[in-house]
């Protein structure tokens, strides 16, 4: 593999595909998709759908995504060999392809390993990235509100990182990676929530308000949601102001 | 205006505008596009470009953008009834159109004023966002960097904001509208740069490297383009580890 592009597709909304992106497949000698481990059935069908849509006739090579070790103790570890076999995996569906694709939710940028993975190829492919709607984005274009206050700062975080309190410097947060609703540790008081969940799909859930009222309903839609579906993609924007009556 | 709607078109690159931006293009019944002001005439033949390209046929209406009174003492003022004039010149832009478009640089909830000067129209019409790639997906794929670090947050910031000092809790600064390369107020020990501007055009420039080395290049760079071009877009990310050698 000389070339590997990664092509961000958006959140699962096929017209967040760029032309850029839509481009990048068609250019592509092979597209890599995964089929099992982590990744749930009706993602990797969006997947292929979206490589029978966009880039019809170029060959695509479905691969079984390695499953990690969750029962490693060494949690950094375990996460270094699982993205060392991932990347034996897409070396071995790439096959003798010169130029490979790979589809990334959202951006390749945010919250996604497939660089770090692509750093481990061997020899180094020319790795190439082309930018695709974040999660962010579209909650705040499903909600038509602004990321940021006039001027002022943003933080992107995770569950994890909002369960050891507010943020520091910044009255709004973004909050990805949070499956256990990390918006219930802390003091409702002055905090107003934009919620979405299956973003651009026609599962769309959104949800908003002051956090005190708006978290049940979030809690609630969203067990029931990933209830009925087996899974859920969610993000929520959080804004602190003395004002959310 | 019954609806308007908010394209967000990407940094500048014609191919980062999606499918579904384009549709919501070709479903305007007209697009506005600022004429003078602030914007550069080269910008606004881009989206002239843009316009006939991607929606053949939908009227394009232009208009003069009222020009901020920069000699205004009271600053938040200024700003307030800035966009009170520009609300009234897409409303008489718009004429009795019932569904509009407007042309957003980068996503339109990220450091743009579109969606509260179309909060001041009146009658209130149904707003619509339209996701686009921002210039932090632009950056990172330039360079093919990751946003974030494994976990960790990051925080999107301004140059204005910067020469405060380094952001609290957070490894990773993106920052935007610095006109000032306000990266030269910090110690550089132990940052890291990645640079770009006019990302995703023909005239992209992009430097990268440790903050002491890479600053003297960048601030030579940006002023030889700004000077060249008559304008510059530019952002950055600075990215703090002991390990910048």
């Amino acid at each position: 593999m000389r070339e590997l592009t990664l092509v961000g597709i958006g959140t699962g909304n096929p017209d967040h595909v760029t032309r850029q992106g839509a481009a990048a497949l068609r250019e592509a000698g092979l597209i890599l998709v995964p089929r099992k481990g982590e990744e749930k059935a009706d993602l990797a069908d969006l997947r292929l759908r979206l490589c029978a849509e966009l880039a019809p006739g170029v060959p695509v090579a479905e691969f079984d995504l390695p499953v990690r070790d969750a029962a490693n103790p060494d949690y950094r570890g375990g996460v270094e060999d699982w993205h060392d076999a991932i990347a034996r995996a897409w070396a071995q569906a790439a096959g003798n392809a010169d130029h490979a694709a790979l589809l990334i939710w959202g951006d390749p940028s945010l919250y996604d390993s497939s660089l770090r993975i692509a750093a481990r190829l061997s020899p180094a492919p020319r790795v190439r990235v082309v930018p695709g709607i974040t999660a962010i984005q579209a909650l705040c274009a499903a909600h038509a509100i602004p990321l940021n206050e006039v001027g002022a700062p943003v933080v992107i975080t995770t569950g994890r990182q909002l369960r050891a309190g507010w943020p520091a410097g910044t009255d709004t947060a973004v909050v990805m990676l949070d499956g256990e609703c990390s918006f219930r540790t802390l003091d409702p008081s002055g905090l107003r929530i934009w919620w979405g969940a299956y973003l651009g799909m026609p599962e769309e859930i959104l949800e908003s308000g002051p956090l005190a009222e708006a978290a049940p309903r979030i809690v609630a839609a969203r067990a029931e949601a990933r209830a009925r579906h087996g899974w859920i993609m969610d993000i929520y924007l959080l804004r602190r102001s003395g004002d959310v009556a």
